[in-house]
């Protein structure tokens, strides 16, 4: 923190020494309220506005002009120039030969993993620390979540606890893996880049193909994303992007199939569009489809985000690099920040309280939102919750270390 | 048809000596060929348009305001104002007293067979005739559809052949039916108002009571019909309308749940919206929910398009009367018309053709598409759909003589 800004700070000028004391003094509720108070200058410091919403969606660009051009061509529905020019756009950024464009990114999930295959009491990996979205997509399919714990780092799935894991509980047959406990083929692993953050991709197609895992990447939340200079969602068999209200782009309600294996592609488009047989005017229907196709409107609006995409991506990173420029000199705050491999579209910046009283967190988000800016903790663990609770996990020892520590700072791509 | 008509027609002036001939005449190429040039004639005459789709939306209200006001909000998607007013003006227009807005007709029907309880393997009984969404969603519950004839008078599920077809499988217990032959509870029955025709809901009732099922209406395409001055989706426990782009209004994808019981209007509203538990920033799930809820810029569409509901009623039952005005008097033509309970929004105007030959059908489908004229033959009943066919089923005799004979007719609002 530099000299100008604190004289900008009024209350807080002894901070420093309030920080550095932090260890020891932590337990007062006098500490507490000061480093509540500075937590939120250092917000409004990088953010500059009184209400402060997590994220917002940024239209600056062609939304309206899109939209009206939906309206007097009559298509809004389910076929439309800009379903087709969406998936082309989203093909060219991504590298993905194949998009379908989807009704969420849960439903994009859902069936991804029913083109992969995945059958009712398969199992299929993913950490605990995600949108319920991601556990839910594999019920759907009548296949079981087998959740695993999160590295300290990146806050994604730990694949070398992943490894260690599997080498305990896997019975190697030729071309699969069995759940040595539960008897059930353990199918898929799904990777999900969270707040935007990439997995370590090396490591993850190194852990399917030692144990014939089918990779399902969830890039819900990471478009613009990168890994060694490739898209997120582009590394595994299949992966999904969201576009949801509170996304880098958004396009009301949307997600997007991403997948370089063209009878997969086909196989997606036909489920989502209720499975109906090609045919100039016959109505038939070949197998249980789903009504998950985009909405020309839907897609009109996510044409004119995209095209924004770029520069909502280097806001997004301006915003990034201003808050680590402030946390760095705050030693119970820890900015998660990109790899050396990966490139970041910090969707949503995150922080990691470190200090070990949960009482603090929960006043520093009551804090904050009183102040109106709206932080927020992340999910409660999805092997916690009740519907999941009978499900296989691994050891979360990280997870269960951090939970209550995890929070994601305001991230709109116009601050 | 009157004489003026019949000046205009050109070549055909001898076409009802040749309809009175038709039974005779039907079989030669000849008189096949004629009667689809009088068919097209018909059509050309009705509608007064060159390229006939079979139902395309038609916006001339508020669309592109409410959408321009829905992105200058910063709200599109699944919370905002026009959410809340799209389901205020639902509830107004239907008198159901809780609606909630979804993503497509289909997630509608899903979550409200999850709200009223449907356990897997519970048999559903629904139509062979309709929309694949409608076994889809039942499906989607791991329960079994049951599929029952059509009437030949309305195309509907046949009242009179389910009350006689369940007094011979059902094993009556104190609260609930067995199917005798299957030994699985049936829980259900889906009447669906067919291209906008009011099922008999008199009779419906009569016979969900008599064997303890619960009525889920399908009242996808059937908003702005009513029955005894009731709208239609309002008799069950629960009903579902659809505002698909081909419906009589659309949201470019959206559905809608009606129900009068708050219990379930609660359930729906939480299982739409991925079943998290209310906090202001607590992020917690407590069972498998869907990401099924309406965003906000479709709904933002779906108000304007409300608002015109009337006019387009109107318009498409003046279409109606001039379709039968000239159907009247073309013997191997019936145009399904409106019971004298029934008040019908004529989603799709529709014929059963009087003649016993599937290559006719064909022919004529084919030579109006040649000139333009997308009519459209019925779906291919469910029961004989390879997903389906192992499922149960009545006697399908009516269904099975009229399936090659049914035709959807062009039907826009603005003809």
């Amino acid at each position: 923190m530099n000299g100008f800004r604190m004289t900008q700070i009024g209350n807080s000028t002894n901070h420093i020494s309030i920080m550095n004391n932090c260890h020891t003094s932590f337990g007062t509720i006098n500490s507490q309220e000061r480093r509540i108070d500075e937590f939120i200058e250092i917000i409004r410091r990088v953010c500059k506005c009184n209400e402060l919403k997590l994220h917002e969606p940024f239209f600056s660009g062609n939304e309206v002009k899109y939209l009206e051009s939906c309206i007097s061509s009559n298509f809004v529905s389910s076929v439309g120039k800009f379903v087709n020019k969406f998936e082309k756009m989203l093909a060219d950024l991504t590298g993905s030969k194949n998009v379908i464009a989807t009704v969420n990114g849960t439903s994009a999930l859902h069936l991804s993993l029913l083109c992969i295959g995945i059958k009712p009491e398969d199992e299929v990996l993913l950490p605990s620390l995600t949108f319920v979205g991601s556990a839910n997509a594999i019920r759907y399919c009548n296949a079981i979540p087998h959740f695993c714990d999160i590295s300290e780092n990146d806050l994604n799935i730990d694949t070398s606890k992943v490894r260690d894991y599997l080498k305990l509980i896997v019975e190697k047959h030729h071309s699969y893996s069995i759940n040595k406990f539960t008897k059930h083929r353990i199918s898929a692993i799904m990777p999900v880049h969270l707040y935007g953050q990439p997995v370590n991709m090396d490591e993850m197609l190194s852990i399917a193909s030692e144990y014939n895992l089918t990779i399902v990447e969830d890039a819900a939340e990471s478009l613009g994303s990168y890994f060694k200079n490739k898209h997120t969602g582009t590394f595994g068999k299949i992966g999904c992007i969201s576009f949801n209200g509170n996304k880098i782009i958004t396009t009301g309600g949307g997600g997007a199939i991403l997948t370089n294996d063209s009878k997969l592609a086909r196989m997606a488009r036909h489920l989502s569009t209720t499975a109906k047989i090609s045919h100039p005017w016959e109505l038939s229907h070949d197998e249980i489809g789903y009504n998950y196709r985009m909405p020309n409107i839907n897609a009109a609006l996510g044409c004119a985000q995209l095209e924004m995409l770029s520069e909502l991506r280097k806001n997004k990173r301006l915003l990034h690099s201003k808050y680590k420029k402030e946390f760095d000199d705050v030693p119970w705050v820890k900015l998660i920040a990109e790899d050396k491999n990966a490139n970041c579209n910090y969707w949503l910046n995150t922080i990691v309280l470190q200090v070990n009283k949960t009482s603090f967190t929960k006043k520093l988000i009551q804090g904050c939102h009183e102040k109106q800016i709206f932080i927020r903790p992340s999910w409660k663990p999805l092997h916690l919750l009740p519907m999941f609770k009978s499900c296989p996990s691994s050891d979360m020892s990280t997870l269960t270390k951090l939970q209550d520590r995890i929070i994601n700072l305001p991230s709109s791509a116009y601050l």
